[in-house]
């Protein structure tokens, strides 16, 4: 592709890394004999979505009610809501049955919540979340509630799902495979109790990028839930659950100064197109927001986004050779520190190594 | 307004605190005596637009050609577009013009890019960016290339702009005026310095919301640019820029879990709708992801979003009692950590405490 005289800032996704990316976990869960309903809430995109389940049709995960209705509407079925319902979203749920007849599935972790769903003229299967130790949403394996709920739900309640999202927190691979496995313990734990109390458990579903490549025994868990994988980011590879030649997505932008005196190069590249999100840097201190890579090899050029304003970027740069290497006008790419927040900074869609253009479905 | 059963999340704006914030600057600045040319890079919209320019279609600030289409479409003229010009930028500013009639005015700071804009057929008025101290776009007042591209711009060339962006790292009002003094220097000095070379410089332009504030003297400043005054957020608020019945942009938000063992208050604005940026922390560590206000009248709680996931923001609870006060499902509003970034998370457009809703243009 010659990216020569597109306008930026815009979003590039790497058709071929997509594509490795997303057989090899497909693979992997192959391997594991579980079922991967892959999470669409990085990609937000039809296109993608089709990639990751290889074509079929079904079994994804969401994060967003805009998401549900743009995947329901693109022929998506079996689709999981990830947040926790609450009856403010109830019509736009019935909505979305109503108008495409395809399965939308919620998760809660609350009496309350369950009676209200109960008695609403909503009829979706529900999970009941856990809290494998993230201390966000979901209750403990042993709370006295939990057998309140999935009575509450009666037929609507299908199963348990929890998210082990503190493995993001750590770069040691021997922690992440202790998260891993406490993730499906906690999962496999609320399921046997709510068995053995007589309720009908069909899902058990747990994940994260990194607990699904580095769980070891899924017995007992049915489904597997990831998505950071079929894009990466500095993050992922910064805790090495990702190689250099895994990262997927970058951002195209334009050298617009050259603050020679003040060592500074700009890029119109900024809060707003790459996102203040900095989280990588817990383990990859040099990451800062970004790293620039050449437009055509995506070599890394040894610099990074030290500094975002709302349309710019400073880039503090040391050898001044550089400025002349990378005139005023000239375009680089930028690996995004997290491609969650980059990829939905408002671009629309994905300008593809081969030249197509694929939409996705950002907002709420 | 009735915000119950409203789907979450979603922008709140306060029309009424809006209009006071837009009429106080609009009144500061006839009593300096200067031309206020809003900076519409927070808002987005033209009916904000309308209001910060008191009706006068023309004399904005845009950051993003996207904006500068949508205004120009939408009737405004004389658009400054703040970001310097690069080439795969002049196929689009040159549609602009031949579709609306109307003047979009350019910026650079370089030899290469006054030589591009000389060359091609773009007939933009152009202003040189001068650096205040910054060190991010702009040439120092005494570089000697600033002659040179004045007369490599020709007629094109109409004056100069400068922006000390960093009047935002400071909460010491003294410090503030300080730099908004060596704000006004810079462009002053600059202009006096081509005009002794026999250029014309008709624009000399200035600003940010703190030095627009606290400026005193502006004798040779044509016009003066600001924005965020307009909403505000907790970066003005705790740099003493805003007063709290200043706030007027707001996310409104459902309380979707209850984790009392770990004492965490789960809402449904995670880091898509609040963003990352944690700016005002500098100067108000308490303001977290931003602050919990009651849904109608806006009281500060005594909580924060303290944590950040994707769609989920956790919220630490000392009070047990505060989980009862707040049952799932109920809502709050969250007075973001920077209303630019919050702003332009993906909501399309802002819901007005009366009722009404105004369309913004995010993206590129």
């Amino acid at each position: 592709m010659n990216f020569n005289m597109l306008e930026t800032p815009i979003l590039i996704l790497d058709a071929d890394r997509l594509a490795v990316n997303a057989a090899r976990m497909l693979q992997h869960c192959d391997e594991k004999k579980v079922f991967l309903r892959p999470h669409l809430k990085t990609a937000k995109s039809l296109e993608v979505a089709k990639i990751a389940t290889n074509g079929r049709m079904d079994g994804i995960t969401v994060s967003t009610l805009a998401e549900a209705d743009y995947f329901a509407d693109g022929g998506f079925d079996d689709i999981l809501y990830a947040v926790a319902i609450t009856p403010n979203k109830f019509a736009r749920v019935a909505a979305l049955g109503q108008r495409t007849g395809k399965s939308l599935m919620l998760i809660l972790d609350s009496p309350e919540m369950a009676q209200a769903v109960a008695s609403s003229p909503l009829n979706n299967p529900v999970l009941i979340e856990i809290d494998c130790g993230e201390s966000r949403g979901g209750l403990p394996t042993d709370d006295p509630a939990l057998p309140e709920i999935a009575r509450l739900l009666g037929p609507q309640f299908r199963g348990v799902m929890t998210h082990a999202g503190h493995s993001y927190s750590t770069d040691q691979i021997d922690e992440v495979q202790k998260i891993a496995q406490s993730e499906i313990t906690a999962a496999v734990d609320a399921a046997t109790r709510l068995r053995k109390l007589g309720f009908g458990v069909g899902i058990v579903s747990v994940g994260s990028t990194p607990t699904v490549y580095y769980g070891d025994d899924f017995r007992g868990i049915s489904e597997v839930r990831a998505g950071i994988y079929l894009f990466n980011d500095l993050s992922q590879y910064g805790r090495n659950i990702a190689r250099y030649e895994d990262l997927a997505l970058s951002v195209l932008t334009t050298i617009i100064g050259h603050n020679r005196k003040a060592g500074i190069l700009t890029v119109d590249a900024g809060a707003m197109a790459l996102s203040k999100d900095i989280g990588a840097n817990a383990h990859l201190p040099e990451a800062r927001f970004g790293w620039l890579c050449d437009v055509d090899t995506m070599a890394h050029l040894g610099l990074a986004v030290d500094l975002v304003h709302q349309e710019h970027g400073s880039v503090k740069v040391s050898d001044p050779a550089l400025f002349d290497r990378l005139p005023i006008g000239s375009l680089v790419r930028v690996i995004p520190n997290h491609a969650c927040l980059t990829a939905a900074a408002g671009y629309g869609g994905f300008h593809l190594t081969d030249g197509r253009f694929w939409p996705r479905q950002d907002g709420w």
